[in-house]
């Protein structure tokens, strides 16, 4: 049995998520789709990507992942398959799976072949699902290539001679939290342990990481206090992420409503540049 | 294993499609289920009918599409069951399937038989579902009706000796596009090749119908410089939809927003009087 | 095969929901995963546990019921699987599965034991259901224990001997009806019959209970005219229920903009004093 997962920004009102699970479902009738999400904001590649970025270590080996974000078939100077993770990844070459080869090569990269009688970048994934699933070869599927497109996209800077990470908000969640393109593994790095001063707005400057959300100082405050406050943590994916305490987009506001702080900001970590051990 | 695809306007957040799932598992253990939509417009006949419209060629021989849109048991007159391209369709006779039997007429309806245990519409096409699916006639179900009630919706009307089509949108998708109640085929045939002109509230005059999105005159302006431009397309359903270029109802704006055109709206195409070859 | 199902405030547009059904599927291929709900208000646990409360008579024997909201791993106390009604529920304990165990007592609590490997409440709760799917008994999960945390919401207030009852709104559905926590029995108990008068804003004054939504006095108006008046009704689970006729939160209004009482306000109804045969 093939698992099929749908990473799109088709909305879930439309017809057009079920056309797409009708059609697997013709192709592959004991394939069990799995919907990652239809939300992806309008043509946001950098957003795509995050998300599949969240998925690629939670499925089962040989699980097949269809990425159709900014994917118009005129638009789109090709269409890949990646074998990666021991998993399948077909997206635009657009920069979507960047993020991936970008932490690892792929074992290989193919560039679909797109046959007349497909109509749009969703029919031809779901062909190419099926025929990944009926045990086709990829190499078989179109032409083999060195690399995809890797999204040229902000890059967190270290400047001020390796004392200040100038970071940028790449991505919202459903609980308005920010997160920053500053990877756990490049904060240490610059970091090499020494304190740091986060300026967020006016109100806020933070200096350290919570372990977890509620890693709060209770002998000053309860952490029902606590709400509302913003904090820094490294999320589950390793990036740093601006948060507010039992953060809430409807109610209390989030780091968007209360901080200012929205998609493409960019905030700034200093670190003290005398070292402490 | 059957297939059974829900489309509803419950919503997502509350219990209530969670219920039917339960339910249909509990009748029929092997049973698929696939959303199609619980974001139909509260009560909306036309737009649920449109989205059956959209699936009703996607989905395997034998799946039973269930359609609860304003499906009130004591105020609906009855309920039916209709085959219709080798699948099965279950909805109030409210004329959503109307659509579908516009097409081409049904193989067979049933009005529904209602036994004194159902207590809501889910439940009688629960039940309905799992006697079709475990091999039940669709005879038996009820009694066989010659014809299901056809939605007496706004229709397009040609005009002026055959030089105008007066067109409603009858649809608004994810992207902010609006779906006009005009097919290709009968653009075409009122049409018959000549130029045409549709007034776009006062900014657009539209003349062209774009082959797809981004079928634009790159001599004059890049594809960049389109966005945000008023187009016509015909939809993968075939229906003529005028759209904003890279349309984002959350950023830039949708037809609906920048056009001041939305649901119920009329539109006007008129063909140039003196034919061309 | 299992079936699992998921509740949580996730949110629908984040890689969160995916990660933890890659995660299931990882550990239990077979498995079935049904969505409940991801939309449940922010850390609201009463909002949970009217939804947990709602499908729990519809699934078939031995569904497991993943209920993850406000379960912190570092502020929840303590995380809890419970056997009641043939189904297991896993949740933190705190106070969500109280509405169940108020129906009738859980055959078997379990305080999950939490390993190091634990890193968030989901994947407990993921490791937990592929163990009570493998025929794990509850039992070897954790400590047994007498009983869960019963959440201590605001309950209805019997008052003035007997003649009042103060109720509170404690949830709104998708289509804007307001959920109030009286329930039949109650209601019957306490009014035995009586007249009853429920103020509603200025505008209302209800003083029947409607048996469906479309039971009103059709010789004084037709029922289109009586789109967007307010009525009572006992809902589905047989809760009292505020609603507007035909309610449509996008359009014509809800419960919350059209007569002001929103999530924790609360109601009285006066039953009359003297009482009637």
């Amino acid at each position: 049995m093939s698992i099929i997962t749908l990473t799109t920004d088709f909305g879930i009102k439309d017809h057009f998520v079920a056309v797409a699970k009708g059609k697997l479902l013709s192709l592959m009738p004991n394939c069990q789709i799995i919907d990652v999400s239809h939300k992806v904001d309008f043509y946001n590649i950098t957003n795509a990507s995050y998300i599949v970025n969240g998925i690629c270590d939670a499925f089962p080996k040989d699980t097949i992942h269809i990425v159709c974000v900014d994917a118009e078939l005129y638009e789109v100077e090709s269409f890949i398959a990646l074998h990666w993770n021991d998993q399948y990844f077909l997206a635009p070459n657009n920069g979507i799976l960047g993020t991936l080869t970008e932490q690892y090569p792929s074992d290989l990269i193919v560039e679909l072949e797109i046959s007349d009688s497909v109509k749009c970048a969703m029919d031809l994934f779901i062909q190419t699902a099926s025929k990944i699933s009926s045990g086709e070869k990829l190499e078989n599927l179109g032409k083999v290539v060195e690399s995809c497109v890797t999204f040229v996209d902000v890059k967190p800077i270290v400047a001020n001679d390796g004392n200040v990470i100038r970071g940028t908000i790449i991505y919202e969640d459903h609980y308005g939290n920010a997160v920053i393109n500053v990877s756990k593994s490049m904060f240490n790095e610059v970091g090499r342990g020494r304190n740091f001063r986060m300026s967020v707005g006016t109100r806020y400057k933070i200096s350290r990481i919570n372990k977890f959300y509620s890693d709060f100082n209770l002998e000053v405050k309860t952490l029902k206090d606590y709400e509302g406050d913003a904090l820094l943590i490294f999320n589950e994916l390793d990036f740093l992420q601006l948060s507010l305490y039992k953060s809430n987009p409807v109610k209390t506001g989030s780091v968007k409503s209360l901080l200012g702080l929205t998609y493409r900001d960019s905030v700034t970590i200093e670190f003290e540049t005398k070292e402490q051990e």
